[in-house]
């Protein structure tokens, strides 16, 4: 078997920044790097061309009794500016205490590796196991995976007959605590456009006279949230489920110190839903947020221009079981019932993304017909999590989204088990990224032994 | 006597760009002739020096018993840029036509040349015209006059003896119908800033868990007008006067053509206070207006951040008898008391301008105590006006302001008869700037009435 963690500092090596085409070079590295390395543990590998960097689909064992995972990873990794912050090489990895420096160590090489050194020394030990592995390795996911759904549409006749999805992309709050995370958030992106007149008035020989943009926008804008801060669009919530009592116990194992994130966040109060905590009304709840707004004059001093027009950037996140296309329409007919019936008024539509969450076996709300290869998974990793961390690990939902989760569930309706590996303190997507090599011993432990127990072994 | 056009062309060959530094040259040369001018025709000249460009005082007649006329202008220009759209060059006047075209011509250069020219003729005629007159020409007018207020404290002692001031530098709507403009409205500006987080944040990672600084300050834009578009600040409107039903009339007579003016702006509809029309709107009534907005991200596509700041840039309009100042107080308390507790608001002052109104001789509200003299001035301007225009003068409010009126009645006390004298076709502040010469003759001519009653000949 090969060295883990030299085999990671080999991958790093390979400067793998999708989003830059000054990295082909590194990109392609880092692919055949990838390649050839399931290759030598076993695996039949297909190097699956898309519009921009390829996707890796590599698999073992062809048994179709067996029960199938696939493990998700990406090799491409973000920009590593502003390089003078760096106290070591972006792209030459460094040993420092128990972490290991370098662009991309926690996202997502690291972990990656971890899974397919598990695999490795896994099959080194028993050649047979009756297991199917089919390793999705993507390169595009730094820059929003545009190639992935397409891939999934045309893999989806063979990807479908798998039982799950593993994967390591997510976080956890410290080295002894894992969270499997369990629910994304999804989302809603568009802007508002309001024109009125031709050009831009001055304010003096016209004002009074015209309907200013930026007031028909404020209004709109000040009309989708009521006083408690609630989003102000007819039917927004009615999908919205109750939080199960288990997910609320769960959090309060997470954290409860609201003062500490309080002061990180630098602001003198919470705004949050009624009856929900800042840690649940990130997880639990919808919003409606505003991501930017711009009109007329906003430079020094002032300028007496009555603007043709004005536009605000909106952000919706939406909570498991809220169906982003039906959001868009409630949002844009209160929008479109509210504005000025004499200004024209565009909303544009940007990207959305669906939410997504699973639940574990054995839980309330568990669907009744949760496949067993699934149910089985979860109660593995929690064992094998309580085995090598020395404490069960927490099932909570995040507010962020990963569109792909969603997206795999949609194509191929398959659910994930994303098992966390990095920490806060790793500086994803930032200068000094680090992982811990600890974590990711453990993490190689909870893999293998997940992996066996999906074998029945 | 000089002839009035070949010294409004060397006038304009002087490239007095008041705001760029490169035309030092063109500013000294333009205040030389204009001293050099004055000098010739017999007025005492005085280089009032300032922080940037000198103003000239000059003046003739010493008698106090004679009454006192101050004639306003400014010798400085706007920018000639973009030059590549003038159709001859912007500092070498041309005349095509009845119209001569050039930097300045119309504003301000010819309607002074023309009263500078109706003084000298005046003077050649009577050299011993029982009148004092009083030339106040600055530098600084198309950069907002800054150094106008101290050098009216400095010189008041000696200024307010004056009876009034006469000037030209306000617009007609057509060759035969002359304005007097008798309101100009006022302004009070500010920016409101609204800072929630201590830097930008991630909408899905924390999205739901604090107030948004655009929703905050779009909430406190919205609230400063009510739904029938009024401004919606306690105390706002209290002291507008009622319009009197003269000042309706005459504005039936400047024009009732709403819809070319609907047309002009490249609006579907008007959005005025009820009970007034466009052009009364405009006149006659204050206005909340928001020149811009700005906050997070306004690029192409979308960011999903929650920006730690929003502002916007606010103007109010004022009306005749609104105090800047108790209407920046009222619209301050009404955003403190609306803002958000847990936000950090900041109300930044802009500049502020009095409305400035003066009545005519005989009108229903025509103060009492009207100096005799002012009074005089507009009974002679409405009869020369009718005499050489062929039609009398209409007495109109105008939307603009022209803060330095308001200055001189605070400061000196004194009124101001505006006679205007360029057309909407003259293109002020745009290439190919011209002053209709036939304008100009019956300009002087009426000039010249006008000094000639007020000595009484």
């Amino acid at each position: 078997m090969f060295d883990p963690v030299e085999k990671l500092k080999e991958f790093i090596r390979h400067p793998s920044v999708s989003a830059d085409s000054a990295f082909a070079d590194g990109m392609k590295g880092a692919q055949s790097f990838v390649s050839e390395l399931l290759q030598s543990i076993g695996f039949e590998v297909e190097v699956v061309q898309t519009d921009l960097h390829p996707i890796i689909l590599a698999s073992r064992g062809t048994d179709p009794s067996w029960p199938h995972v696939i493990i998700y990873g990406h090799y491409d990794v973000q920009p590593a500016d502003p390089l003078n912050l760096w106290e070591s090489e972006a792209f030459e990895p460094e040993q420092r205490g128990d972490r290991l420096y370098g662009r991309g160590t926690a996202d997502n090489k690291g972990p990656l590796m971890t899974h397919i050194a598990a695999v490795g020394k896994l099959l080194e030990a028993e050649p047979d196991l009756p297991l199917r592995i089919t390793f999705m390795i993507e390169g595009e996911e730094e820059m929003g995976s545009p190639s992935f759904p397409k891939f999934l549409e045309q893999y989806s006749e063979r990807l479908k007959q798998a039982d799950l999805v593993f994967l390591s992309d997510t976080g956890i709050p410290s080295e002894d605590q894992v969270v499997i995370t369990c629910g994304l958030r999804g989302l809603v992106l568009f802007d508002i456009e309001v024109t009125t007149a031709k050009s831009d008035l001055h304010s003096g020989l016209h004002g009074g006279v015209l309907r200013n943009p930026i007031q028909a926008l404020t209004e709109v804008c000040a009309s989708l949230h009521g006083p408690d801060g609630r989003v102000n669009v007819p039917g927004f919530y009615d999908d919205v489920l109750d939080v199960e009592p288990w997910e609320k116990d769960e959090l309060v194992k997470y954290g409860t110190d609201t003062e500490a994130y309080r002061k990180f966040l630098g602001i003198p109060a919470f705004y949050t839903a009624e009856g929900f905590t800042p840690f649940e009304a990130v997880r639990f709840m919808p919003t409606l947020d505003f991501n930017g707004i711009g009109g007329g004059y906003q430079g020094e001093g002032s300028k007496t221009v009555i603007p043709s027009k004005a536009m605000a950037k909106v952000s919706c996140r939406l909570v498991a079981n809220q169906d982003p296309k039906k959001i868009r329409q409630l949002v844009y007919a209160a929008i479109r019932e509210r504005a000025p019936k004499d200004v024209t008024l565009r909303l544009i539509d940007q990207h959305e993304g669906t939410p997504y969450v699973v639940v574990p076996p054995d839980r309330s709300n568990t669907p009744a017909d949760q496949s067993p290869v699934l149910a089985d998974a979860f109660r593995a990793a929690d064992t094998a999590i309580a085995d090598v961390f020395g404490k069960p690990p927490l099932y909570l939902r995040e507010g962020g989204s990963v569109p792909i989760i969603a997206d795999i569930k949609r194509v191929l309706g398959l659910d994930s088990v994303m098992f966390g590996l990095f920490l806060p303190e790793d500086n994803l997507h930032a200068p000094n990224e680090s992982f811990h090599l600890g974590v990711m011993e453990r993490g190689m432990k909870v893999s293998e032994q997940v992996l066996r127990k999906l074998a029945g072994r």
